[in-house]
């Protein structure tokens, strides 16, 4: 019987006592064919490409360096090898090299820059896909050649202001609207910090920079704010 | 002049450095008129969360735990007062009772829930809009009576799935489809689990069951996979 990865809601609360019977072994060893996907880090991202791929019939291999989590989900039928992803010989038995596609789902930034290296390094073909802490973790991915990252909390706030503006009373457009010019200026001011991450001093001029550019983004387009919001004072009349 | 938070890129490099030249002061003390928005925690979502509004020129006052946090964005032009958000003084201070929409971004499960408690009992009028780090800590918020509660990584993992997906040849169509279906499942899961949260062997079942839906669900809406991935074994025949 093939089971799912366990719901979250179970593991947060049985992993602590799993973890006081099982003491972790050697690191697996991995036998039979490669599979298309390989899954790095089997935490809450790790875990929904897991569901989405096995119900898309898309056979994977996750590695997970916490043996608390991979002994538990093990018991719910999922299949993940302990070990950690950066070192060669685990990326080797995982048959990395035959994969299709690497999804770096390690939420640790050391970690998972690692893997990152060292896939780069020895699999310079395979994509990756990869889960970013913040702006500086994404940095350093692209520094190794990252082409798709996503910072892991950035889409989830989005919604959530996108919310609060409808809570607010601002209408569906506006709303949507809002979230589009957002993104837009966040993507170009992330472009601007990655061009002088290496400089400090320029690095806070391009945040104060941005910052004005965005105050007066949505207004600049036309929208409007529902009754009850006092007018903003226009950038230009502001004390500087 | 008007600033906005800083980047995170900043906050990374230079936060270990202001911690160690300021020592937290006594709590802060709010003045002036109240802001339609209050948002608790202000870290990597409630940063966004306080760009967007200020965007859009919604006034926010910010709540946040950590001094250093505080002490760092304040130098970029940022109103975020220091303190603990579920202590009643501090809410009381920021006119939590004439706001029009609570933010519960505080990342630490018990500080959030413990927050969510107090906004609740005293200013049940005010709508609560949260993150969430897992299943277990919203159905803590639900039980709470929040009603807007998302898990903070599930829209970044579901971006992710879905560009897996086209990077292995699905095509759009089928790729936003699976998504659907996938949001689909998922919210029927957590409904399900809710109603069985406190026992433990019901959770298990509903887990069970709940793989062996997501298994069938693609084909079962007529999707197709690329070519070059194996058939699946219908559950039908599959051992049990």
């Amino acid at each position: 019987m093939l089971l799912s990865p366990p719901a979250f809601a179970l593991q947060d609360r049985l992993l602590a006592r799993w973890a006081e019977r099982h003491a972790a072994p050697e690191f697996d060893t991995i036998s039979g064919p490669g599979n298309p996907v390989i899954i790095a880090g089997y935490g809450r991202v790790g875990q929904i490409l897991s569901r989405v791929l096995r119900m898309c019939g898309v056979p994977f291999t996750a590695l997970e360096a916490s043996y608390q989590q991979v002994d538990f989900v093990r018991r719910f039928g999922s299949k993940v090898y302990y070990g950690d992803a950066s070192r060669l010989e685990l990326l080797e038995a995982a048959k990395t090299g035959e994969a299709r596609l690497f999804v770096l789902a390690i939420d640790e930034v050391e970690a998972s820059v690692k893997t990152a290296e060292v896939v780069r390094k020895h699999y310079p073909h395979v994509p990756i896909l990869a889960r970013a802490r913040n702006r500086v973790h994404l940095f350093r991915l692209r520094d190794l050649g990252v082409k798709h990252i996503w910072r892991e909390t950035f889409p989830a706030s989005l919604e959530m202001a996108r919310q609060a503006l409808l809570s607010l009373g601002f209408d569906t457009a506006a709303s949507d609207r809002a979230m589009v010019l957002f993104k837009q200026h966040d993507e170009r001011q992330i472009e601007a910090q990655y061009a002088v991450q290496h400089d400090e001093a320029q690095l806070i001029q391009s945040a104060k920079e941005a910052a004005e550019q965005l105050q007066g983004l949505f207004e600049a387009d036309g929208q409007q704010r529902p009754e009850g919001f006092p007018q903003p004072v226009p950038a230009a009349t502001r004390g500087s």
